[in-house]
């Protein structure tokens, strides 16, 4: 990763006060896929520590994963595996719950996007407390394949995310304690 | 476009009946993702009618528009805007509604997000009704940006999608009958 890389993001991550409610400041990548020449820097260095590895495929976790995602297999001409909220996949599916603040949800895969053999990098663009990686992790286990890693753009320390995925290959572009404010 | 490309996409194409109801046919580009030669080769042949012009952004409706699009503003190196499901977007939005089968949806821009002067390029997976697409339309003019031209993966005819946008500069890399049968 180029080392002004973090910077440059953080410049053009905007922070949104009290969204989705109060309290809470809101990463907002928004501003940040306006800049073309830096999604195209991110996309590359969230490849970097994978390049050497034996990935097959890209698993995006919608709807904001869908767009690294999107751009890392296009980039690296790479099978792209959808993951989806529920009811919106039309083939035969398998769902992982996961706990939100309130209640659960649900992620779903189509059973046969993923084989045994298969070597995933999960994408998403923000990794808090984890629980909706960890699910899109037991998906692409349950098809038979491997994790190689999680990929994200932001990552908010403190909320336990990275530990839940309990993985040696967590990356993550941008850091932000999860109580900081927007400095 | 490479003549073989509609093709080549149909055959990438799963053809689901009954999804999301009884009667219907949907086209699930899930498995085309899994191709990512083709999936390059459709990037290409989307921008190509509008190489010439000067789009100046590329504008993705939520969610699978968001995989056509970011892989479009990667490759083309433009910025690249979101319109999305009520609620998502943090910062100050503008809305329109547009009709569902049964009731009403909206999708939201960030206000700032394009200005007087820019010229989008709308983004989509699938044309169907045209209710979405031109919802998005709208929400570019409402910028005082110019809508450059509308791009879709697949279109279905006879549901009068097209003739809604009314727009010359409306291309799709595959139509199918809106009733027709997988052949």
């Amino acid at each position: 990763m180029r080392p002004d890389l973090p910077l440059r993001l953080r410049a053009a991550i905007r922070n949104i006060p009290d969204f989705p409610k109060p309290g809470i400041l809101f990463r907002d990548v928004t501003t940040l896929l306006l800049e073309p020449a830096l999604v195209a820097d991110a996309v590359e260095a969230i490849w970097e520590p994978y390049a050497a590895t034996d990935v097959s495929h890209v698993v995006a976790v919608e709807a904001r994963g869908f767009i690294l995602g999107a751009g890392l297999a296009l980039q690296r001409r790479l099978p792209l595996v959808l993951l989806r909220k529920p009811g919106k996949l039309p083939g035969r599916t398998i769902a992982e719950s996961y706990d939100l603040e309130y209640g659960q949800s649900r992620l779903e895969a189509h059973a046969d996007a993923l084989k045994p053999g298969d070597r995933a990098l999960v994408v998403d663009d923000l990794l808090a407390t984890g629980g909706t990686a960890a699910a899109a992790g037991r998906l692409v286990r349950r098809c038979g394949a491997v994790v190689v890693g999680y990929a994200f753009l932001v990552e908010l320390d403190g909320l336990g995310g990275r530990e839940k995925l309990d993985h040696p290959a967590v990356i993550s572009l941008v850091r932000y304690r999860a109580d900081d404010g927007p400095a």
